[in-house]
């Protein structure tokens, strides 16, 4: 049976790899690469075989860097005695995105998940526990995902900080900005109102 | 402000160059690519820097081939007196793919469209010319899309092969198989309605 030449179909096959492309993006991904200049698709060749070696973790926090320790690690700007736990470097970027959040960090590169054969010993969890106590951290603020397995990460962080002198805090949960509450979820509704902060009378 | 690693930076701004890939989408991409073995990296890279080399247009169909003739043009089992014209290489494999079509084929390399400003001197239509009388082609199946644009390719096309003995055909428009007639749209229906073919009694 006729099909593509070889060079597609396995420039086909390569890009159907990738994560929520199917067969028909990737032909149509691969078509357009074909309407490109040799330069441009150098560019993202090159920038595919290089940026592996060009990453790393930080030794610190565990964030994706390349100095180590990272910048957020290194700056002394940074309130040492905060310390934020997210899931992924995704959620550094998030976190950092909002402009209000000013002490370190601490990537688990994952969240405790049962189903998914993910333990706690998966995670960074030794070097939590020891920057815990060498930065002089006064809070953790858990910034895991509000999910079962942010719940049940919260939960095991908890039980690691237990009588440290530490205080620890999660991420609100209830309504998302600018959401209409008309169709805001039971959990999420049950949530805002469990957590509701009272208004002050001027 | 903090930002991700230059050479996932890098990457990113190169995924998002693709169709349909923004930001959130090319990031999972590079974080998903920075889990991965450096080979397969390297596969990835290499199927993109080796292929446009390998690939080229058949000077005969102008369909992407890696050998001039192509596969199809070259094949002493295919039918000379048919042509069918479609606008790119994708069409041929969904021709192909019903299994249906034996003759040769004409990819036009894109439809005549005004408003992107696409005229008839764009696409390959001094060698369909040629083509037609040096094949001594019976029929010439119009197989553009039924749309605008694929309806004024066809018209023109027509207007080509008038005074030549030609028989001009175009793909039926209607139904599509499994559908369903209450959402067809309208112009579908009515298209549906005044092709309709009559049931011969037994």
């Amino acid at each position: 049976m006729y099909s593509y030449p070889r060079a597609l179909r396995k420039l086909i096959g390569e890009l159907e790899k990738l994560p929520g492309i199917g067969t028909h993006t990737a032909t149509r991904l691969a078509f357009h690469l074909l309407d490109k200049s040799q330069q441009e698709i150098e560019e993202l060749a090159g920038a595919l075989t290089g940026f592996q070696q060009n990453i790393s973790f930080c030794s610190q926090c565990h964030n994706i860097t390349e100095e180590d320790p990272c910048q957020i690690c290194s700056s002394p700007k940074r309130d040492q005695s905060l310390l934020c736990v997210v899931e992924s470097p995704r959620d550094v970027i998030a976190m950092e995105n909002t402009g209000e959040y000013k002490g370190f960090y601490h990537v688990l590169q994952g969240l405790i998940s049962p189903l998914d054969d993910v333990g706690p010993e998966e995670l960074t969890l030794d070097n939590f526990r020891e920057r815990v106590r060498e930065l002089q951290v006064r809070e953790v603020i858990i910034a895991t995902d509000p999910s079962t397995e942010g719940d049940a990460t919260a939960l095991y962080l908890k039980k690691i900080l237990q009588k440290k002198d530490v205080k620890i805090t999660r991420l609100a949960q209830g309504l998302p900005a600018g959401g209409d509450l008309e169709y805001a979820d039971e959990v999420t509704l049950s949530r805002a109102l469990s957590g509701r902060s009272e208004i002050e009378y001027d």
